[in-house]
């Protein structure tokens, strides 16, 4: 992973020069960026969607991928955090899958380099899919007939390794994107599609300085960085306000988990915003209930401003126009092991 | 529920008689049947769709009924038994929801006498989806806009009751039907459909007399019989051999449980045989693994026969011709509420 922090004081320059009307709104690319060594083709994105939705691959058979990143709600699971195997929950919120191929790295600690390398975590998790190691999880893959003729489509072989399953999954997550919402036909020149009071949150979601982290095509401050690009965020950034306490905001270390460096503490990847209206309850931690009171928070604690009513509800009328549209999903037929159960091991 | 008990001993006779060649094979038909007051409508097709695959109403927000009944795999969930709610347990397999618009009652111990009665149990049963009442359910279902839509497209109002809810998710799973398998072709009269084998097992399953139970269109005796008619057998029948202790067979009282009568001790609903090769393991106590298993111990436990092992191997290769094919689903867009979790209360 290239360790390259962009310099956050610059961006706070930015965003305090209030440059609201000459802010580059960029609209998402209507193709994700893959990378040179896994290509996008249709046999992978079929094979990574079975694989996306079979729970066969955890330990009790009842976790798939869309368990925790549902597809068909928001990418996410509408819950504070997520629950894995046997009724277990672990201690963040599931980010949205849709979009995340905008992410320069995943995981809320930027973790994992790539979306080919995150989709592997969780099977071995154990309050996740709880599978011991990898080869289990391809062991019972290889029992199922038709994923052997998928492996043999995507990848011209038949080994079936747990790396080319990686590379199917984030092949699939590539598809899942929303290029198209009312801002990106407003910004792309169809005046119409955001309402007077989604421009006016346009314009503050600028003036305030939300695009100093929140900037580009995902709203995430990485999208179009190399892959593996750390860009991370102190938050809370000021601590000094109620909303740190009441929303358990600074307990969760974040990026000093992974590295153990002090001046990690409380970093984590910015968030794509796009379609935020349908992932709460907000943040890591999951404690903020509402898109309102998010808005109030990360005013606060990240800029230190106290917005008004009618600011939050402007802004958030605006993150409304960030939602959608979803593409048409077929289910995925699950290979299947004629006779016996691949669970019942 | 019309407690009209089938005279199972006209059946035996029936297949005492050995009158395999004569036998009435049945083809599913190619739409299920529907009671006068929920004709299948698409708008209720699709409402019915939303709600079947929504974890949002249950209790932690993770258990959909697709949880446990996967119209993606065998309609089940390929475990011993299922898993709801916190990781809770059931004492008993899940029957697949494919076909089940076939079964004339619902459950096991076939205490539902239609799809719309059992459709809305799991919901509040604390193991399964674990919400406290219906009332509860449907406070969550009317936070979100778009249901209000379908309810209205589907019943003309947006009244919003459980029973309408129950009628639709009823009305989806009507179309949850597999009438063109290889067996249905062959008794439509293309004979290539079944290879030799698969002939031979067929013609075997009458003259063994799996057929005095698991008769007529959806193997389960009870297709084509009015709504809301029991159809039960006792199992284990013949207790004297081993199987019943090495797979706990006769711990469940079955009917019992629901009227406390000594006389429905064991007594359980003839599943059907349709896809019965993706449901894993086997019996209301998913205590069998495989399908040639299961078919040696219901010979043994139901007709007191001891099967060869070619035997087995020919039923089981006509009873692989019973899967599928499986209609093309198109994943629903659940219903949101923008800027909140509806399952955070």
């Amino acid at each position: 992973m290239k360790k390259v922090f962009m310099v956050i004081s610059a961006l706070f320059a930015l965003a305090a020069s209030g440059a609201a009307h000459s802010y580059d709104w960029q609209p998402l690319p209507t193709t994700a960026p893959a990378p040179a060594n896994n290509p996008t083709t249709r046999a992978k994105v079929e094979l990574g969607k079975a694989l996306y939705f079979d729970p066969r691959i955890s330990s009790t058979g009842t976790v798939s991928c869309n368990s925790c990143h549902n597809v068909m709600e928001g990418g996410d699971d509408s819950r504070p955090n997520s629950m894995g195997v046997n009724g277990q929950t672990g201690g963040r919120g599931a980010p949205t899958v849709w979009n995340a191929a905008f992410h320069a790295t995943q995981f809320w600690d930027g973790r994992a380099s790539s979306l080919e390398a995150q989709a592997i975590g969780p099977m071995t998790n154990p309050i996740e899919m709880g599978m011991k190691n990898h080869d289990l999880v391809m062991q019972r893959v290889a029992k199922m007939a038709a994923y052997k003729t998928m492996f043999n489509a995507a990848f011209g072989n038949q080994q079936m390794t747990i790396d080319q399953a990686a590379k199917a999954i984030a092949a699939y997550e590539r598809t899942l994107i929303t290029p198209n919402s009312a801002y990106d036909q407003y910004v792309k020149g169809n005046k119409s599609a955001l309402n007077k009071q989604q421009q006016k949150g346009m314009a503050l979601f600028a003036e305030v300085g939300c695009v100093s982290c929140h900037s580009g095509a995902a709203f995430n401050g990485q999208s179009g960085l190399p892959m593996g690009t750390l860009m991370l965020m102190k938050f809370p950034t000021f601590t000094d306000n109620a909303y740190v306490k009441k929303y358990n905001l600074a307990a969760d270390k974040g990026r000093e988990n992974v590295t153990g460096k002090a001046a990690d503490n409380n970093m984590f990847r910015i968030p794509t915003l796009r379609n935020i209206a349908l992932t709460a309850p907000y943040f890591h931690t999951g404690t903020v209930r509402t898109l309102d009171e998010a808005v109030k928070v990360m005013a606060k604690t990240q800029l230190n401003k106290d917005l008004k009513k009618s600011e939050v509800a402007d802004i958030v009328a605006f993150l409304n126009a960030l939602t959608g549209p979803f593409p048409k999903q077929v289910m995925p037929r699950l290979p299947v092991t004629p006779g016996e159960s691949v669970v019942v091991d």
